[in-house]
C-alpha cells in the first residue's frame, strides 16, 4: 500500500493541543494533575525548572485558555499564589495525553519497519 | 513528600527537543521513520496534511538541524524530490520518544493521585 492510499493526514496529529504540546506548559500541567489539591507558585517553579518570570508567562497562558486557575490569598502575612488545574484543564489534558499515546505507538510501528532503527522497545517500564 | 522534597525538575522535561517538539515536525520525522527509503514531498505532504509552504519551512529546519536528507532528481522529465531521515535524525528522534514515554507514564501515575480524574487507562491498546 503507498503512503497516499494509506489515507491522507496519518501522521497530522492534529489533536497536539498548541497550548499544551509547549514543553513548560506540559511540565506545569502534568505537575498540577499529581497535585490536584493545586501547588504554591515556587514549587510549581521548582518542578518544572522554570523562572519566576517564565513560569508567570506560561501560566498567564492556561489561564487565559481556561485551563488552570490561580488563587492569590495571604498566608502568614505574606502573599501566596496557588495554581490549580481546572476541570476543562484536566480534560483537555487527557485528551492530549491520548494522542501523545498514538505517537508513541506509531513510533514503535514504524521503527518496527525500519531496518536500520536499533532496537526499540516501546513502552519498557522505567 | 513535599513537592520540593521530592526533586527539582521531575517535571522539568529537558529532553523534549525544541526541533522535534513541533506538531508538524514531529509528524514529518515520525512518517520518514515508517518509510526508510524516504519519501516523496506530495506523499508527506499528505500524510502530515500540511501545505507546500508550510512543509518546505519544516523541512528546512530538519535539514539544517542534520535530521533529515533531502534528494532532489528528475523522474520521468519531473522533479523529484526525496526526504529521508538520516541517522542522527533516528538517534534525536528516539531520544525524544524516550521522553515522551516518561510524560505518559507520569501522566498515569498523575492521574491516579487524582481523585477528581476520570478512569484513565494509560496505555490501552489503540
Amino acid at each position: 500500500m503507498s503512503a497516499a492510499e494509506r489515507g491522507d493526514g496519518q501522521y497530522a496529529y492534529e489533536g497536539l493541543d498548541r497550548v499544551i504540546h509547549e514543553r513548560a506548559r506540559l511540565g506545569v500541567l502534568t505537575s498540577l494533575v499529581a497535585h490536584p489539591k493545586g501547588l504554591v507558585f515556587g514549587d510549581l517553579r521548582r518542578l518544572c525548572q522554570l523562572t519566576d518570570g517564565n513560569l508567570s508567562r506560561h501560566l498567564q497562558v492556561l489561564l487565559e485558555a481556561g485551563l488552570v486557575e490561580v488563587v492569590k490569598s495571604f498566608e502568614h502575612n505574606r502573599p501566596q499564589t496557588v495554581c490549580k488545574i481546572t476541570s476543562e484543564g484536566r480534560a483537555r489534558y487527557l485528551d492530549y495525553l491520548a494522542v501523545l499515546e498514538q505517537v508513541v505507538r506509531d513510533a514503535a510501528a514504524a521503527m518496527q519497519s525500519d531496518p536500520a532503527a536499533p532496537p526499540f522497545t516501546g513502552l519498557a517500564p522505567a
